[in-house]
């Protein structure tokens, strides 16, 4: 049995929560998440703890020293933790204590629903806290559809692979702030996004 | 609007439904999937109709008239529907008819998840429905873990793979049954697998 659980919690709205996901959220003694990850789970009566960009590294060790104390710890991803996401960080720290990890409906998943892209053919990628990376670019001529997360803005990305040589006028599309109110899906060339307005949580595909 | 609802039920075990699988199958008037998967809504109103490997192309045809009809429609996919499910097929035949994809926890990340692997990092290819491709070799000399779905019996996988070379010895893990009470997680070398056995329902990782 284990202590610790890495939780995928899905791309933002409570619709995307699995049962599996509240039930050993509501189950644990201390929850650590995000102020939106600890927002969808209303009826959990554990300690909560906040976790932000800044305190990450420190909130993850705690999640391993309460756990290895006795306690059940459920520590929250977006998507699922094991895309981009806490599993790789967890696993450096944890040590020998056990984990578990609930998987959750990764962005990239949404991105593939609402743009109907089946996504065993298409390339995956992550850029997210890496930078720009060489791999990416010959995916981009390999055929298929790229689905990647970017690793900031979509209108550095965009300068980025207009740079490296892709056409200006290659078939794009953007999902923004997937499963959220303010959830939008653009269709462009890829130089029409320049003249868009993006935050970060997006989703960029190159056809 | 769309009438036609095409949505992931997760790897089998009510636990990884979406509340948005449920909301969009409990509201639908005709309800299309397998017996195992119309089981996991007791919920549901609908009227219910049974998909079976025989009847599939006629069941997926009949989805799409019905919902040409103006009946609110839902079928049901194991898994997540883009991820070798029942997107394809339907976008073949569906014509203008508007879709909603409603993605779900694929097998592939729920082997993921059990063997803690960070799935960004890692090849994931389908053979489902598609027999032996050549694309697979190349994956497995690249240094990243490659997960599978197998066309076949982990039986001919392990002899198809140790005819094309790889190392008997070769590090391996398969998950069967992932989800349900007979769910089974071996982790072996290569040839080991040919003395287990194992049904249909497995996905395959070489280290
Ligand atoms: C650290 S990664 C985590 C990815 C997560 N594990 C997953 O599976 O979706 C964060 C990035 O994921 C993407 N992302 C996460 N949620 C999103 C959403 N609701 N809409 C669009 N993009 C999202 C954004 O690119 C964001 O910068
Ligand atoms: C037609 S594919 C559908 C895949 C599905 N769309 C998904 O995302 O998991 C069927 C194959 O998926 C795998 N599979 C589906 N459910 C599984 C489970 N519960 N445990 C292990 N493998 C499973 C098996 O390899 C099976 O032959």
């Amino acid at each position: 049995m284990s202590n610790l659980y890495l939780v995928g919690i899905g791309p933002g709205s409570g619709k995307y929560l699995t049962k599996e996901a509240e039930d050993v959220v509501n189950s644990s003694e201390i929850v650590i998440g995000s102020k939106r990850a600890l927002k969808l789970f209303p009826d959990m009566k554990a300690e909560k703890i906040e976790l932000n960009a800044q305190n990450m590294g420190e909130m993850l060790k705690l999640a391993v020293s309460k756990a290895a104390d006795n306690n059940k710890v459920a520590l929250l991803s977006t998507g699922d933790p094991g895309f981009s996401g806490l599993l790789k960080p967890i696993q450096k720290i944890k040590g020998n204590l056990d984990l578990e990890v609930v998987p959750g409906i990764s962005s990239i998943q949404l991105c593939a629903s609402k743009l109907q892209i089946p996504w065993d053919e298409a390339n995956i990628i992550t850029m997210h806290g890496k930078g720009f990376s060489s791999s990416l670019l010959p995916l981009l001529s390999n055929g298929r559809p790229t689905i990647i997360l970017p690793n900031t803005t979509i209108n550095e990305t965009v300068n980025y692979l207009m740079e490296k040589g892709i056409e200006p006028n290659r078939a794009v599309a953007v999902c923004e702030n997937l499963s959220y109110e303010n959830e939008k899906v653009v269709k462009a060339k890829l130089e029409e996004l320049l003249a868009e307005k993006f935050g970060y949580m997006c989703v960029l595909v190159v056809y």
